[in-house]
């Protein structure tokens, strides 16, 4: 029997998001029942909100960096029981059987994953609901074993920044030794920071202006280029053996192809649109470079990035923030102004 | 003591190639001197006859495709003897010091390659002279084994067709069962749908007309997809691994993308210049599908890829023609009148 939990959402394009009540499956077999302790806010809950991508659902519950305890367990769970604590991100159903599903790319369903949030719902019809909310009913699959040593506020965006950046360092072979550059220093720059230097990579920051320099030094980076200053460009030329792109808006990446070494790749995992100005060819053929994107990542991989992040004690700079206080933090990432992730503490919802 | 040899070549934009003589270098130790059977003419030759690139140097004697019979070596040479078989093809010079080099992909020495035409000749200043010539005269490194078996006319165009299509194949793993699709059918593109098809994979060709079905399927194609019927291409969405792109003009590569399944890739081998229109970014992100240049490939490469056809009997289809036959050819090449390559057999220079 579906059970109501409170949630915060928003009814309109124009509202705000504001208390609630939803439903939550009573729990299957191969379910696992969590209640939600944090919940990171990613720069998607803001566009599902505001409907930003033209194809949002009201009522909308986003949040997909979800950390919790388990509070209940079917009776085909085998990995968690009641008290543990699990981790839920992007991704909360797919297909099983399709090629991507059988590689552990979930990420790439072949049929479209279910997202945590604003997915046609396969058990209670309508839509998915978020992690900003009491708890969550999740197929045992697709929930995460947490780390216990690390804070578990900073442990929720590695479940979307954090696997957003791993999945294409990983991908494209980041190891040891590796020279990683990443433009742009938000939610998740500084999370590809942390981890390709946790992978032993040299990492470098591009970033427009000086005054993130420092910030930068600390999150572990090994340089920062000022990327409007063509001596700087020059200065790394050929350099790179990948690049991560994070900047969400529509920018010229041909300066950063220049900075590709041979056989280099630039990802991007940040900007949905046309790649304009134009990209040039001529700089790609003759240095056998390449331009690809990403999307999150795999189940398994995600496991693998928090289990690497517990070893490397490696988590998100966050600001805790009330469940209350969500719409006045959407206007502060509108403004840039977050180091570098919200976290909800949800036991805000409570009181 | 270097010594007069006959060319074809011209000394301006808009003249047309004539008899001439040019000098090659004594020997030097580590030097093969080779008797020229046939040189296979690429589209690079006529861009550069006429500086379509802008950076010809007249007099310019072009041909890099080029088989021929070793009439002299150096005192180090080891792997060559006289009367053996060789082959040249666009390299005839690099820096051997370099991180490229130091990987044996000399196509991308960080000092850039000497090309076998208008180049800047190390030896004996001015540039370099092609293949189109009586004689040439190479470091052993860059001279390639020609397999005794094959169609010596027709290996011509393998030591650049055949590269160009063979690394790309080669870096993006296609392998038995691998499902490959070859974009525009040409000198590239024929020999695209050879070599992968050797290796054991699933080829489809991309054409815009129907007229180019029965050639393709003749080459080894599986099946022909023309790009102008929405139907057709959608009914390969999301198939292909890799996607060899051999079109030398600007063409909308997002239809093409559609094609890629999970994590495939495009290499762009042909065209110079601006994607237009826009590349779109979403299926690449939704899709881990990523677009790169490749050019030409390195010397062990090549000696892999020669090796390869011998054993697999894979030549080049060609038309030969006299030396003197070289304007009214690049006429033809202009209005693609041609399958797929003209080679010229060098003994009618002798008559
Ligand atoms: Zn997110
Ligand atoms: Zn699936
Ligand atoms: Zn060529
Ligand atoms: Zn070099």
């Amino acid at each position: 029997m579906a059970t109501h939990t409170k949630a915060f959402g928003t009814q309109a394009t124009d509202a705000p998001l504001l208390e609630m009540t939803i439903e939550r499956r009573a729990i299957g077999a191969k379910d696992i029942e969590i209640d939600i302790l944090y919940c990171g806010v990613c720069h998607s809950d803001l566009h599902t909100a505001r409907n930003d991508w033209g194809f949002t659902s009201y009522p909308a519950v986003p949040g997909h960096e979800i950390v919790g305890r388990v509070t209940s367990v079917g009776s085909e769970v085998t990995n968690f029981k009641v008290g543990d604590l699990a981790g839920v991100g992007c991704i909360v159903d797919s297909c099983h059987t399709c090629d991507s599903c059988k590689k552990d790319l979930e990420q790439y369903c072949l049929t479209g994953f279910t997202g945590t949030y604003n997915s046609p719902d396969k058990h209670l019809g309508g839509m998915t609901y978020g992690g900003y909310s009491e708890k969550v009913v999740v197929e045992e699959h697709f929930v995460l074993k947490v780390p216990t040593n690390l804070d578990l506020a900073a442990v929720a965006p590695l479940l979307c920044a954090g696997i957003t950046t791993w999945s294409p360092l990983r991908h494209w072979k980041v190891t040891k030794g590796s020279k990683v550059a990443v433009v742009g220093l938000g939610g998740l720059g500084h999370m590809a920071i942390k981890l390709a230097k946790g992978l032993g990579a040299e990492v470098t920051l591009f970033s427009r202006t000086p005054d993130k320099e420092k910030d930068a030094l600390d999150l572990g980076a090994d340089a920062v280029i000022i990327s409007t200053d063509d001596n700087q460009m020059k200065s790394v030329a050929g350099k790179f053996d990948v690049i991560i792109d994070t900047v969400p808006y529509v920018h010229d990446i041909n300066p950063y192809i220049a900075t590709l070494g041979i056989s280099g790749t630039l990802v991007l995992v940040g900007y949905l649109g046309a790649l304009e100005p134009m990209l040039q060819t001529v700089p790609m053929i003759l240095g056998r470079k390449a331009v690809a994107g990403s999307v999150i990542g795999g189940i398994a991989e995600t496991q693998e990035m928090l289990d690497f992040c517990g070893k490397h004690n490696i988590v998100s700079e966050i600001e805790i923030i009330k469940m209350q206080d969500i719409n006045e933090a959407y206007e502060r990432m509108l403004k840039s102004d977050v180091r570098y992730r919200f976290v909800i503490d949800m036991a805000s919802l409570k009181e």
